[in-house]
């Protein structure tokens, strides 16, 4: 096997697979990075157990194959490759050559690796049996909408990671850690009814590989226990397949309030600046910002160890004026009712 | 005490302190930054107790006065400022506003702050009675070509340092760690003889400061036992005093070879890359590289566990071919003689 492509895409498409790759593993095999010969293309893949990937790059082929090849000196060395264009040949070892340098690497045979599946594109296929199309940029958007609500916490561990939820309504993702919810909805009509929950750090590669791609569509695919993703970016294939979580969220939508009696509207970006200033003096044990919402106007003021700070901006208002205060997950009341009593307490 | 500023200077100007000041210390007063009223300047100063750093900003001024503010948030603030002025106004706290934002911080009396004593940069002064001119780029040139070969080791406290030497014969930085030696010379005589060894986390602060101001003529002071500093910048006036360690180098001089079998001229660039890509598949352990010049060429070559790397890169060599091998410091055998039999092992 033979593979010839530019150095540069070679380069910058590794950048993904070497985020999953792990650098130690139980399982020493998931540390190398496997190489294959596809129809005038290079496919890449590797796998950290949680997350499967594999990217399909063009190149000139000859021969075929499948290797494994160690990952952190191969990555290491693609990138600083010298030459215009990468040549990989592999025969016992991988030789890698690029302008002046050459170089042998050992490789480790693909048998005991662990078997990968990943959807196909076009449609439904027997491993997974669900498929429903999204574009990029609205599956980018709600995944990064909800993340930071996820929990990183042990206790009620559904909730480290992230709820998909398909339906006629549309396509919904929901995070919430018990104290905080955050839910962003695609009102685009799903052709399946089913709910899946991410855990937040593989949904974290997910939007990596979606901002590698930029725009496009997305083939999002769910198989036994398994959500599959198939897109195609300017310059490469990419394929994921993420273990999900078991279960799922509690009825979240009940602790929602339907009625709100002060609705704010305002700039974020000067919103998010004055709060960062404010909050510099805040108290260091509670970090407690004081908001107050009155006569069109937004107080925010802290006062801890170091002094006082304070800044108004303007807002729209609805409703009654009034003033609350943001202070850490750690120091709120839960508000979502089955924190209250957790039942092995 | 009214000081009123460009935000921006303020912000930019901050970065050499806030590196300087320690956030914890074993003298609490030690993670404060000082401001005092100067003639049309805001003075702002702090120390780590190893460099003393001052730093004069033109500013509008009204009133007088000397105040110790927390650092930390003062910092912090400051970078987030709204506005493109900054004020100052100090009464029993620091009343610190830009555009909509007002702070106030809590201050601390300077008296229990340890006197810091700077050069004047107009010649000798009674602290430092011997003074140099040295342009700062030569000053960055000498120290950054040495700084790598300083020692971390406990032992031999003295390599923890770089060696400044003053002498008719000009300015010289040298550096060792016993294993290998970094000389730099600057052939420009030197009002008065001495040798001072600067600590090496010390000469960075200095290299920071030097590449913040850009060109421009740099003051070198002598006192007992502390290096002093005095430079202008486009912007702001810097003055820095740092402790020196006790003591100075072994003489170095007689272990450098005088006659040398072959010289080689290469390009930097070029040899560094191949250099680095070689060096990837080095065994882990000794990371040992090949280097075999012979024929006008320079062959790099290293083996591991991954496999076999070489790459040639183009020379001009004068004397006779030869072949070496770069490994780390810790399995060099010393070349300084004083390594090989430390008296009191």
């Amino acid at each position: 096997m033979k593979v010839t492509l530019p150095k540069n895409l070679l380069a910058e498409q590794i950048a993904l697979l070497e985020r999953v790759i792990p650098s130690r593993s139980s399982n020493p095999l998931l540390t190398y990075a496997g190489l294959a010969a596809g129809p005038e293309s290079l496919v890449l893949f590797g796998s950290n157990g949680e997350v499967d990937l594999e990217i399909r790059l063009p190149a000139r082929v000859q021969g075929e194959g499948a290797y494994l090849v160690p990952s952190q000196p191969f990555f290491q060395l693609v990138r600083s490759l010298p030459g215009d264009e990468a040549v990989l040949s592999v025969e016992k070892e991988l030789l890698l050559s690029s302008g002046r340098f050459t170089t042998r690497l050992s490789l480790a045979p693909v048998e005991g690796y662990p078997e990968l599946l990943f959807p196909e594109p076009g449609g439904p296929s027997e491993a997974f049996p669900l498929q429903a199309k999204v574009s990029a940029g609205d599956l980018l958007r709600l995944l990064t909408q909800v993340r930071y609500a996820a929990s990183n916490e042990e206790y009620r561990a559904i909730f480290r990671g992230v709820q998909l939820e398909f339906s006629e309504g549309g396509l919904r993702a929901v995070a919430s850690d018990g104290y905080r919810l955050a839910l962003s909805q695609l009102p685009k009509p799903q052709p399946f009814v089913k709910k899946a929950v991410v855990p937040a750090r593989s949904a974290d590669e997910v939007v990596r590989a979606l901002k590698a791609l930029g725009e496009g569509e997305v083939a999002l695919a769910l198989g036994p226990g398994t959500l599959g993703l198939a897109m195609r970016g300017e310059s490469a294939e990419v394929r994921m397949a993420v273990r999900l979580m078991e279960g799922e969220f509690p009825d979240y939508e009940k602790v929602i309030p339907k009625d709100f009696p002060l609705r704010v509207r305002l700039e974020v970006d000067p919103f998010r600046e004055a709060l960062r200033r404010v909050s510099v003096l805040s108290d260091r044990q509670n970090h407690r910002v004081d908001l107050l919402f009155q006569e069109g106007r937004a107080l925010l003021s802290a006062e801890g160890d170091y002094g006082k700070g304070q800044e108004e901006v303007a807002v729209a208002m609805e409703g009654t004026p009034m003033g609350l205060a943001t202070t850490p997950a750690t120091s709120w009341r839960p508000w979502l009712p089955w924190r209250e009593r957790p039942s092995w307490r």
